[in-house]
């Protein structure tokens, strides 16, 4: 749909109650905007309401952040946390890889065709095999190899936080990235960072999920898109998705298989994030996927 | 969710301006009841907008016709097609069938437990054969022969088309009928026959689609579930699916998996249709289906 | 595809070298019967080679016991665990179940219209409930409650045990018979006893696990088909599939979902296994499919 | 599985009769060479009989061809249609692309890995935009544009037919080329040209496929990869596959989705060509995919 010049996302939640959406949907028709997608949804464990608004705003005068500032007081009345995005605005992606190019690949094609949009600043790699292919798109390379002892863990893993801060990324994609990152760098990009893992999850956390399936004997192996927290494979799942195997499938076979389910796993929850389409309540994703 | 004692449902399609949903949702904040379930999409083709809303209504004092004539002045300042349903009464759904008993059953067996919300006044055949089965269920039963000479054919669709009537239906569904429905007939009851077609339509509309299907080669089949009209197989769909199939699988194999997509696609469309989540427009369907 | 009127499946593996399917298929050649499936396999790791024939054997004089005399000189030769079965003399499997009454109904209307090729002794239960049902299908129904005091369930089960034995059964299916099955039973019919488990196994085994599938917080939810070890849902798969769930899914609604999944992983299951097409190597399957 | 370094791949098909499996098993057990795959397959409209058998070869003096020859004597007695390839030998695969790259990028991306097996001796397209990418994976790209009048078209085709019989392909991919071949180019490379439509084919086949589907409101969309013969788009399927949509997905959302399903369909088509999987009958495929 052609949304116009200017359009703004309302991401919000508070505690359900009667009138919120009249009153949110009355702010946008006085300001004359009108809505292009909208998501609500209701917890019914604890009866936390969220909700998303885009909005085609090109009869508002003034840019996103004055339209929340417009909205503050409705906000501060449902004590709602609430974020309006210029939903035009390319977030910036720093991506994350070492040596499996499938998921940087597939990602940096699409972005090239504009499928996924978005800014790349830049790749960070603990290798230096995938330099060619990210500098053919134009991308700056970085490479900061993580050494095996601790004090060199530590060190590469303080450089790389330098180098991520200096990227000043909206979210940062690990796109098979073999390394845990430190729980200061997840808790400083909480929500930021995606990661994918290949298995279904909470199936074959950790090292080497297709011998842990093989070995398991399922018929069924796939790939988890989450966010990274502290405790390794458990953060909130933003997508999944599963490809059948066979008895006779070697681990090879596997991780072929699996390619394809890792790339499209990543790249739809990656899309869904990039247009805040998804929301984190505790350990679960709000998942508002049209 | 528990929506409380009475619930209501509003669906409308008006031409897309901005304030529909903040008129509609002031309205709805105004009369105290509150949206346990939202959907609006506007078709960018034509600009037509179409919105459904499940509220809770239990602060409401009156019925869903008192709460429509209320509405009223909002609808008709937008124009809108609009009805308002209360969602806990049970439509009358008639089933008609031949002799396949896999969809009859599977939506029998679904009633019975809960989960195909809606009352069965009578199930019509042109055969005697799956009386047994219907009756245990305690649904009565209507053995309405369907000669193939012309004029036994014309005698058979005015008496089930009587009885029919007589039983009242909001919606009829062909669970497997084997019989083409005269136009007429389908007039009557525009958009509340829904057929479950036995391939992925368009391909292999009409008869025998599993062994067209084999003729051709392909390498998946499927089941459609759509809303009757004059032209045959030709209705806005509701629901589809597929399945894969081998070379070496026999008709007979096919017409077994075919009972599985069969069952789950009608079951889906009919449970879609129930909850007033189909709205046609055209020869499509917007389907709310969350 | 008609095989005649005499049908012999062969199994058996053996360690894998040159010769043993130019034996094995020149042995039916000399025998006058002709292969109507043929499937094999090599397990890379330790070398063991799998294999299954079905043959048309109207040519041979004599029933399978004599077939397999005349055949055992080949298998010793090889060292083969080696089988021959009347593949059209139907199995006898009795069915255990609780209260959930969807696999059962599932399985028996399957049974009736013959795409699940068995005979079915008598269903066993620990509640009166599905009497009804099972009776309608002209099947003995065996109430067997299992108390929860300890020397209660001890009795039950040598109840239960016994009735079993006494039905003969060639393969016991638990049809979500939700108790445990004490491992001498499971010893004693070793690999022929069926399981449906309500997830995506390993993920959440034991109790309840659609809702801790819904507080993981994943995206699809699955039944796994396997045999059972002593070891709780821990035997080897033979089929498992998935459905895509939603954020806003009730767990009632995951419940809903998953009764169409744990149907058709089970009735798929069991019709492998009815077919000799589920060989236990280890912990795994070696699953013949087609 | 490690194969050795010499393997051969017999695919042939015979009237069905007692004795083919034995004296080609047999024959392979004199040779000393070990069966790593077999798939064998009876048709049971016309009995006639097709079989693919993959073998380790070490202890066997001699190439291919010297295997061929030895089993004529049991060709010629079976009257079969048969060949035998050496299945360590790459093919050459010729690549036939117009503007969009998706398939073309999926392609050269799991060819550099080693995902398809083969040799690529050059891509020919008839526009220039996707040189760089081409030429990037080190691969010759040549142009040669077609125009629209009839006598140019002909030259055109004329100039293309040249350049494909120069690089002397075993396989020509369509991977997405605008074009239709001439008959006689189709002719000349019978079953060897495989395309990749995107469509579920029979439904939406020629131009436009995507606003076909969304015209028709189905819920799935798909591709399908088949054998080019000079009817469009109506020859032998070898692979097809789909994806749910929504109605609120326009066309541009539509072609997005559509892009995994074609590169998916297209790359597993092509391996099973490659492994010499598929067996054309009639206007059918015989998929031993396993």
């Amino acid at each position: 749909m052609d949304l116009g010049h200017k359009q703004f996302c309302l991401i919000s939640d508070c505690e359900d109650r009667v009138g919120i959406v009249a009153r949110t949907t009355g702010f946008f028709a006085e300001q004359g905007v009108s809505i292009a997608q909208a998501n609500q949804y209701v917890e019914s464990d604890d009866g936390r309401f969220f909700m998303r608004y885009l909005v085609s705003a090109d009869a508002f005068v003034g840019d996103h952040t004055d339209f929340a500032q417009k909205f503050e007081p409705i906000a501060a009345e449902f004590q709602m946390n609430c974020r309006v995005v210029d939903a035009t605005r390319l977030q910036r992606v720093v991506v994350m890889v070492s040596k499996h190019d499938h998921c940087l690949a597939h990602l940096l094609h699409r972005w090239k065709g504009g499928d996924i949009r978005c800014d790349i600043p830049g790749v960070i790699s603990n290798h230096e095999s995938l330099r060619d292919l990210v500098e053919w798109y134009g991308i700056p390379f970085h490479h900061v190899p993580v050494p095996s002892d601790e004090a060199g863990r530590k060190a590469a893993f303080e450089k790389t936080a330098e180098l991520i801060d200096e990227l000043t990324p909206d979210t940062i994609v690990l796109a098979r990235y073999m390394q845990i990152l430190p729980p200061w760098l997840c808790e400083r990009y909480r929500h930021q960072v995606i990661n994918i893992h290949h298995s279904f999850l909470p199936s074959f956390a950790g090292a080497k999920p297709y011998s842990q399936a093989q070995d398991r004997g399922v018929k069924l192996i796939g790939a988890t898109c989450h966010y990274v927290t502290a405790e390794l494979d458990a953060g909130p799942i933003i997508e999944q998705d599963v490809v059948r195997i066979h008895h006779s499938d070697s681990i090879a076979d596997l991780k072929r298989y699996g390619k394809d389910v890792e790339n499209l796993v990543l790249a739809r929850g990656l899309r869904y994030h990039l247009e805040n389409r998804v929301l984190v309540h505790g350990n679960k994703t709000i998942l508002f996927d049209r």
